[in-house]
């Protein structure tokens, strides 16, 4: 995920929009196709100095404006049918599109992987009984894979939701002022090879439009708090006192420096540190919406970073969480303990209907 | 929208619940026709004190230990039979459940009405050139039709995204740990006769998995960023040096306490205070998602106003951006005069094709 | 504290506000003594319907314009002399000031009445040791009295940074554009002698420049913080498996609505819910601060509700554990069967030197 | 200030709390003062491997494990003295001290440099008449310093706001659960010399009482705001059609890829994306402060990384802004051509004399 996101992917990603640009340009006829084998084949194969870059983009106000020009330089001749008819913002955020993209296949991969490991727990307890604990209470008789069935369905609808946040984001193409003016009446043609050349949705211009962005923060944003729902119960059911579950024992992990005979939450502390950061991080691209006309000014400059700053807690998060469920280390006896002491009986209503209800329902 | 979320409406919905509930369980046969009967016309006819609940609900840390109560005390000797099986928290989710479909019908209304006014709009202007605006700075030439139907799809894909995020939401009906434990084994078929009954869907237990209802939250603070950009975009446009729109003129609205001569944005104003608000309320919610086991204790006890805070920020926002958009005082010489000045002639790309692609994609 | 900040309360400020600034006036010779007398005496009686006031307000986008028409018409014949040199921003941020000086004036009573429970709990435990707990694990001895004493440190903190927020807040009284260009040449010896009516500091205009209040607003979010540290100890201490603290029992408090053996942490909870929602209301605060030019649209037209929503939530959690400190149930016995059956022995270091620090540090 | 927050000054500020701890318990007597030379020796020339530590620390939950077990091992035969009395949080939490100082530093630095180069402009303008706008729109005159002596005065007290915040900040140093029970006794005299070598206030422990680190974090908060209005301003007085001010014209910034004659308030930019994002991680670090007892689980391990969002932010704000306002390009024939196209005459009121208030009251 860092490589995702890293200098080097976001150069990449820019020079791979210059290259489906120029060749979407010749198909229909604005460049030559000859220019545009130059620009393409120059474009993935420039290796640009990430540092250099940053620090001219630093001083331009935008990547695109020194990469275009070394791209230019490098291409030599043909350069000035480099990025045509595109504006700083197209590129911006195509790349942040393709990271995004990346990014969701990353995390729905590490979801899954929860998921799949706790189905089989959900379905082994669901007829386990285990005290059930309301507002930090005691309360009454759970199966025990009622509870896990519900973490489950948190992450799939979340997955889920933020599946369906992704497809929406398509390629951003409007050249200077979001008209396509650049683009010989040709634009929607470009705009669909292009996003074909890159394997994204194609999209009408939504530079001041950021509806979908912010979307996606929010889908991002919900993930991490439902992977964080599952780190708070497992720290309090590995509180000594309860000792119902606990994370399991990895070498150099969930030591302290001052008493050894702790067992850590660390996974848990990890998804909660995020789930503790998340929810700014996604307000600050709600109020990024707010654009002014045709392209805003310190909004939409600030979302890359944002997304990016999301998608690496998500990532820690559900990286974290991944390790604690699959080797997740549940005391059956002192579950049984735990409750039998409070003469609580065992009714678990049907916590066992309901484990296959969640199940399918998110299978 | 106010009313939606009065103590009144609440009452009133929890008061529905219970009586749902009732003839339900009846249905099943959980308990007697009769006794249900009772409680059910006992519930909708009962007037309760806002106020004196109110406090009630204060000292008992839910509202339905008082509302049961005072029910259980009308209804008389079938009282026993109130609330079989429920936990508070069912019916607090129940009620915030509908009054967020009403509040999403409103909004859906006022949002409709602003798409329905934009779009001939859009259309009008679809070819009429008119300075583009970028970073604050003049840029290049558009289509004035293309920023309104930038607005109009903002508006439509944050209304979709409203809409889709409360199909999701249904009725809670758990019990006391969200295991349908006190409901005969008939849980199921119960639950199912109580979403019907209040025209909801019906739903798992959803206690302790608060992603549904996020989503809801971050839904309208997008809705409320996409009508502030609007806002801004008007009120800049306002601008005395640009001219080019202006709210209309409305007796008694946009004056100025101290100076005559201005024409104050302040339905602009209105939905851009909301956008100030809204993203913190989302953080929020998100926050709140980290409940704790079976029922979180001060995460989601703040969501019903978090909701009810979102949905009137909501409301103001379009209701003052209806009047805004419906009553807009474009003035086509200045925009023409504002074009020549800077001698950029008058080439708007592909506005026209954008603007019926926005048009038709969010019909 | 809801009086403080209700509609009643903002029309009986903006009125002080008005016959303090007549009277100013008048003493520097802007405007006749009689009039300033009229205006005084007739601003000082007279009752506003808030609910028509309210409507007005909403169309006008702002209170200032019916509430000074009203007054003019009550006041008759030296109406003219209403309002002088004055703008609405003015009367809105004076009254925002003054409602927040009563608010922190509440919410130190109750912060106090917290800290003078709290430390004489925390000597008579210092030296009696308890187990300490990090990262939810059982770590090593304390004496309790330390834990206690490091709530009574947050909160005494928290106040005086709150104490030293409010002290920066003066008058407004810019005008139009904060030149205080309609006051003759008056302008200092009128702000000063206003500040002195209505006992704030004076200070210079400060329309758009809204440093200060987001402090304020800071400071309340600390506060807020503080409490539900405290709160989340006590709901931790007081599960069922740990027992060693609980709520006060309270009639009609704390119980559940589907089991009654709980004694739930209620206030506990409204302390949480506050910390949930406070530090989104903070943020909102702070993206008001780019406010545009000498007035911003948008931004602090939302501080008011923003610090009433923080003032409110404050004042609810610390009331809400004044009730839990000042009747806390330590079960002495409970928390010395924990630890021995830790077998850590009851080495508490330094606890009771710190315990004396601590509370010395903030007396 | 990258510099400030990287691994290695991270790894540094680790080693030399080591090297001053061991030193400071020499000196009272608990370890051998051989030992604490040749702790203290080799802490302060280890050079670690950045990396490897980040990926110990991410699998241990935390650095002081690792880093104490490599000091250990280098120590040698004395290893057994380092980081006795000491837990993870101890050093985490004084490495974020000490960073946030320095950064408190570097960022008054251009702090100071922006309130220099504003102080003689607001003079030099305070009688120039200009236009002033309220809610965008021409309202009246004004003095034109008076608007940068506001800018002055925002940032002023922000500055002072955040010394302030600092001043608070001392070392942390209070062992496994806060009691400082590993330092036989001599606890507070070890923490004042550590405080002393450090060059740092000396503190009671704070662990899980997040108070003082949260007001950092609004001090940083709030002056990212006041820069942010700065920038807003500059930006908005920059559009073409007012064309007051503008950004210094740099070789290399401001350009855009498609449009030759703009030029674009870069510097602008990066102030107001920085305030785009700050309030958001200021919700983070309050969201953080209801830590669990003795030290709590996923809050304050997102803090560094809060603080040092924040205190890169700020300073990405602040340079670009000393670049802006040393070089402000202030057109004062156009700012006279406005006023005088507005025909409302050259009352700047009281312009002059505020403008020395201000300046007077934040020197």
């Amino acid at each position: 995920m860092i490589a995702t996101w890293s200098d080097a992917a976001t150069l990449r990603h820019a020079l791979a929009f210059e290259a489906a640009l120029a060749e979407a340009q010749a198909e229909v006829g604005l460049i030559d196709a000859d220019a545009a084998h130059r620009i393409a084949e120059t474009a993935r194969r420039l290796e640009l100095p990430a540092e250099a870059l940053a620090e001219e983009a630093a001083l331009a106000g935008t990547l695109a404006i020194p990469l275009v020009r070394r791209l230019r330089d490098a291409v030599g001749g043909d350069g000035a049918s480099v990025h045509l008819g595109a504006t700083s913002q197209d590129v911006a955020d195509t790349v942040m599109v393709l990271q995004s993209w990346r990014a969701v296949d990353l995390l729905c991969a590490d979801g899954d992987r929860i998921a799949a490991a706790l189905a089989p727990l959900a379905r082994r307890y669901a007829a386990f009984p285990a005290m059930g604990r309301t507002l930090l209470q005691d309360a009454m008789p759970i199966g025990l894979g009622l509870r896990i069935a519900q973490w489950h369905a948190g992450i799939a609808e979340a997955l889920a939701h933020l599946r369906a946040a992704r497809a929406q984001l398509g390629i951003q193409l409007g050249g200077a002022v979001g008209s396509r003016s650049g683009l010989g009446g040709h634009g929607k043609a470009v705009a669909s090879r292009v996003a074909d050349t890159l394997e994204l949705p194609v999209s009408a211009p939504w530079h001041a439009r950021r509806t979908r962005v912010a979307g996606l923060a929010a889908a991002l944003g919900i993930l991490i708090g439902a992977t964080g729902k599952m780190a708070r119960d497992v720290a309090l059911l590995a509180q000594h006192a309860i000792g119902e579950m606990r994370e399991p024992a990895i070498p150099g992990r969930g030591g302290s420096s001052a008493m050894a005979h702790k067992r850590n939450p660390t996974g848990c502390q990890v998804a909660l540190a995020a789930a503790t950061r998340a929810p700014g991080l996604v307000a600050a691209m709600l109020t990024a919406m707010t654009a002014e006309e045709e392209r805003g000014l310190g909004g939409w400059q600030a979302e890359a970073s944002l997304l990016a700053d999301l998608a690496l807690l998500a990532s820690g998060a559900l990286a974290a969480m991944v390790t604690v469920v699959e080797g997740l280390d549940i005391n059956e006896a002192v579950i049984a303990g735990n409750l039998e002491a409070a003469r609580m009986g065992s009714d678990i209503g049907e916590s066992v209907a309901l484990v296959e209800q969640l199940l399918k329902e998110n299978g």
